[in-house]
């Protein structure tokens, strides 16, 4: 099937199917539009709990979603999905070229979202592990798993030492959550688990080149998370700047050092980049589109952008909305109801609903308007609005259960080492 | 910790922690053996299931079990566990070699199991899909579900025929059920979830190179199973050997072919191999060690060889023993004893319990000595036997969710195509 054909309805075509695109693609009227949506993947993912994925606490299925299995549900139906890697942009001829076709649209919806930003430092990309998608998370997951079985069967303390050092980089919430996670893994993992090591051997370093952690949150909350990190025994290190990571050994800007085989990479998001053409737009900084108050992208007829990748100036948010879930779902939901009208009367506006992050268990930071909460209120707040916002029945289930199972056991239960098969070795990243 | 020190216990090493090296090291005495398993993956599996992760059924986790997880356990307790994938045996000096040490050892088991046997045929290993790891079983799924989304794409009738035929080699059990998992994809999962596909393009053939499947059991149960994967769209072809797959076209030694881009090979297994030091020993047929009935290699003081890659020749089993686990399970409790008391009283009798597989939803074969049962209460028999085998009860909890939600909604719900991330480079492998 080739829809390069003209239906009835006008081709209505959103890049992406996270947090905004799917919420578009539930929102907008499908008797109106003829909505298709495409996605470098074919399942929806919830990017807030990718850290629990790579620290061994939930499985890639858990939190994942098919998204032709989403589309059989009532909001979505008759939206078609497409797989397909995103490559180039052709706003003069209203196409998008993937790796496999060329896909014509009437009206475009950019909700791409971001990727890693490694601010220019040569080869960081290629010896860092990120947490930016599933895979990227059990890669992550897999290499920590490795360190710790090579550091049990070491013999040379330098190496056992380079192995059981962990740096984190990135103070903000994926940063905080990971180092917590490696935490509560070097608290009570370690004793029971590897008798030829002790947790006092194992380091986990979290390092932040401004002065707190979770800046975008309140400074009750990023106070608390350094507490609460110090008692997982996480050596929180604030105003370090990486400046590079070469032959095991990252280095800073103010001249210090770590030995470490492993860098787990939190420190920035960068939008993601097409080839564009026929036009002489481009994207603004952060390579996020600026978009006006109805999610319109400037100069460009016909096209918007939504979620992360979108750049929203106004005078509450000077510098563009924060790039967080919710508001990519608002977005979502106020450029849905103007396409299904055609009016566009309706300018979005963002409503903060708060903030959260967690550090361990019985622990989190939540932040609602003026209200900070901690402790135990917190973490409960935050398993229950993790819990409602997974799409699918059978993955809220899976999740709850697992969390039991780690409360009780006071243990993450899937440390599998699941390396990728050899063969075949045709591989997809080949074709 | 280096173990070449040598402790007050004679030192047993088991290679693999399968069904026979895990059930060794439960069953045998930890007060006069010092235990160290060492196993190239960091978890126990259970091969029985692996085609239902290949099928989207299962999620990796829910039927593997880390190995320092199960070491808390009371019957394997003061066992050690050390990762590493063993490539030589050295039999005068009495030590393993793998990719990270040397292990020295009084008493060696080998239980390291079976890999694929392509019998030869060149370049095969670098084009089918095989269901022999879960890594392998994973990199099925997502080859399988690319095939389905390219179909969906594609406008090239001949091009779309290639992707949706898929052939299945090998008319056992893992042959069987895969194939009738993908033939309840086909009648289920295509009509609904594919808008562009009609179920009658998609093509699950199953070859097998005798006139009957499932050999190993009754001649009932091969027909039974015959029977329901007609009822499920699978076209079954008997009495054909593959010659060679080359450029995506199976061919036959009868001189027929089929043209297809997903070969699903399970037509053999043959015994994982090391480079043998200091002994003119060998394993035999089937790169299995012979053994006698006490599970001792012949000729080798010391070296004992359970499970698939055991090969025990009897007046009752005159070709050796099946490769299955109730075997591999049955030799290791009895190795267990012998090593135990010292004393080598108690000859291995493999006693049948029985051979089961499944072929789709309310449908299985039983064969229980004479007696053979079909249909649901041997489906019903099916699942309370795996069940009961998994290791960890939340594993049990999630396999059981994850049946019930896919009989009840008739479809795998797992349906996730997760590559390798591609970064950082350095890999595993390499290593």
């Amino acid at each position: 099937m080739n829809i390069s054909h003209r239906p009835s309805r006008p081709r209505l075509l959103i890049i992406g199917g996270g947090f905004a695109g799917l919420n578009l693609a539930k929102t907008v009227d499908k008797r109106r539009w003829d909505v298709t949506l495409v996605d470098r993947h074919n399942y929806h993912s919830f990017p807030p709990l990718f850290y629990q994925v790579a620290s061994s606490g939930l499985e890639s299925s858990d939190i994942c979603f098919p998204f032709r299995r989403e589309m059989r549900s009532r909001k979505v139906k008759g939206v078609r999905y497409r797989l397909g890697d995103v490559k180039a942009i052709d706003f003069a001829a209203k196409q998008v070229r993937t790796q496999f076709e060329t896909i014509a649209y009437d009206s475009l919806v950019i909700a791409a979202g971001t990727t890693n930003n490694f601010f220019g430092i040569p080869d960081l990309r290629e010896h860092v592990y990120t947490i930016k998608s599933v895979a990227q998370a059990i890669r992550c997951r897999n290499e920590v798993l490795d360190r710790l079985e090579r550091a049990a069967i070491s013999s040379d303390p330098a190496v056992k030492a380079r192995l059981l050092t962990f740096v984190v980089v990135g103070g903000g919430p994926a940063g905080v959550e990971i180092a917590g996670a490696l935490g509560e893994m070097k608290r009570y993992v370690i004793p029971r688990e590897y008798p030829g090591l002790s947790r006092e051997e194992m380091k986990v370093i979290l390092v932040e080149s401004s002065d707190a952690l979770l800046r975008a949150m309140s400074k009750a909350s990023g106070e608390d998370a350094f507490e609460a990190l110090g008692r997982l025994m996480v050596d929180v290190r604030l105003g370090k700047t990486v400046k590079a990571y070469e032959n095991g050994v990252v280095s800073f800007t103010d001249g210090s050092a770590i030995e470490t085989e492993t860098v787990i990479w939190t420190a920035g998001v960068t939008g993601e980049t097409f080839s564009v053409e026929g036009t002489e737009a481009a994207p603004g900084p952060g390579n996020r589109w600026l978009v006006d108050e109805y999610n319109r992208v400037e100069g460009l007829p016909d096209v918007y952008a939504i979620g992360d990748i979108a750049l929203h100036v106004s005078s509450d948010y000077p510098r563009g909305c924060p790039q967080v879930a919710q508001v990519a779902i608002q977005q979502a939901r106020n450029l849905g109801r103007n396409l299904s009208s055609g009016r566009f009367d309706r300018p979005f506006k963002y409503k903060d609903k708060g903030s959260m992050a967690t550090i361990g268990r019985n622990k989190a930071v939540v932040d609602i308007g003026k209200i900070h909460l901690s402790g135990w209120p917190a973490w409960a707040a935050w398993m229950g609005v993790h819990l409602m916002s997974l799409l699918g029945m059978r993955n809220k289930a899976v999740v709850l259960l697992n969390w039991m199972v780690s409360y009780f056991t006071f243990s993450a239960g899937l440390r599998l080492m699941l390396r990728p098969s050899k063969y075949p070795l045709r591989s997809y990243w080949d074709k």
